[in-house]
């Protein structure tokens, strides 16, 4: 951030007055600009004994194979945002149920939350930011080719839990060195 | 938002291509200037069979008593956020517990998340946003002078559960209209 966006203005970096951390302030009006972790909503679609899955056609990690999720936008709650990225990404409708893993992305300032949820029939196709979409049994999982340590977390949860048919709410930080994490 | 936060040049609401919503869009360098939800980290401290609040020194609704919490910050994890906002509020060092609450606060675009947490000590004392620090138990609960709908609703959830012992995770939309709320 160079300027402010309310006046124009430069900014400097500096600890406002009562704070205890730096923010770009306006040089002008004084407007100080904060800086926030976003939310990654998504969901884990089960269908029968198969989770859904999507290909990438966007970076990072095009080609590679993620659960549907993305942005938290304004105006909605987590469970439809969730709802929402699956209908754009995997253009499946899915019934969304328990919050499952949520994952403080360090390094990236984002917290992702998944939620467990149900497709109702196996209805679904590419969507703008995928290239396919499938349905894979755990034997069929391309393990090599997720797109992120947070989703091969989910899945190997995930099986893990349905063994015992219990799917306790996972916390995971993933700290600042890539692929090294704490999963509670 | 009026000026680009990049280059200084004035921005228009467009959507964006790929896009399907308004977004702020730089005249000048093309910068796409998105606004997401914030996360609001905090917790429901217990010692004993008594709860830790903190009476507001700040706006809005000052005066009033709330749990310690306030915005996430980059560089930290939800549970890190949560004990931090408990130390800058109430001067207490808190273990954090279980993820309680989770509430969508749509109207203001913010994710509230609550977590159970124990105090080893009474020591706490008043943050520089906070007037007092008290602990309460259920019969002391200041229903009619609590800051907002989301501690009222936490609150509620914490002394029923208890009576069970049983401590779900609660998800919550607050609505446009304060006040309403779907609780499941």
């Amino acid at each position: 951030m160079k300027y402010c966006s309310q006046c124009g203005n430069t900014v400097s970096q500096t600890i406002p007055p009562g704070d205890n951390r730096p923010r770009h302030v306006c040089d002008g009006c004084g407007t100080i600009h904060y800086s926030n972790p976003n939310i990654i909503a998504g969901c884990l679609p089960v269908y029968g004994d198969r989770v859904l899955l999507c290909r990438r056609a966007i970076e990072p990690r095009l080609g590679f194979w993620t659960l549907p999720a993305g942005f938290m936008e304004n105006g909605e709650s987590t469970e439809q945002a969730a709802a929402r990225e699956t209908l754009e990404e995997a253009r499946a409708q899915v019934r969304i149920g328990d919050l499952y893993t949520v994952t403080s992305i360090i390094h990236l300032n984002q917290v992702q939350m998944l939620y467990l949820a149900e497709l109702d029939q196996p209805e679904f196709g590419p969507g703008d930011e995928s290239l396919e979409v499938a349905l894979f049994s755990e034997e069929q999982i391309p393990w090599d080719d997720l797109a992120f340590q947070t989703i091969r977390n989910a899945l190997r949860f995930f099986f893990e839990d349905r063994r015992n048919d219990h799917f306790p709410l996972r916390h995971i930080e993933l700290e600042t060195k890539p692929g090294t994490y704490i999963a509670k």
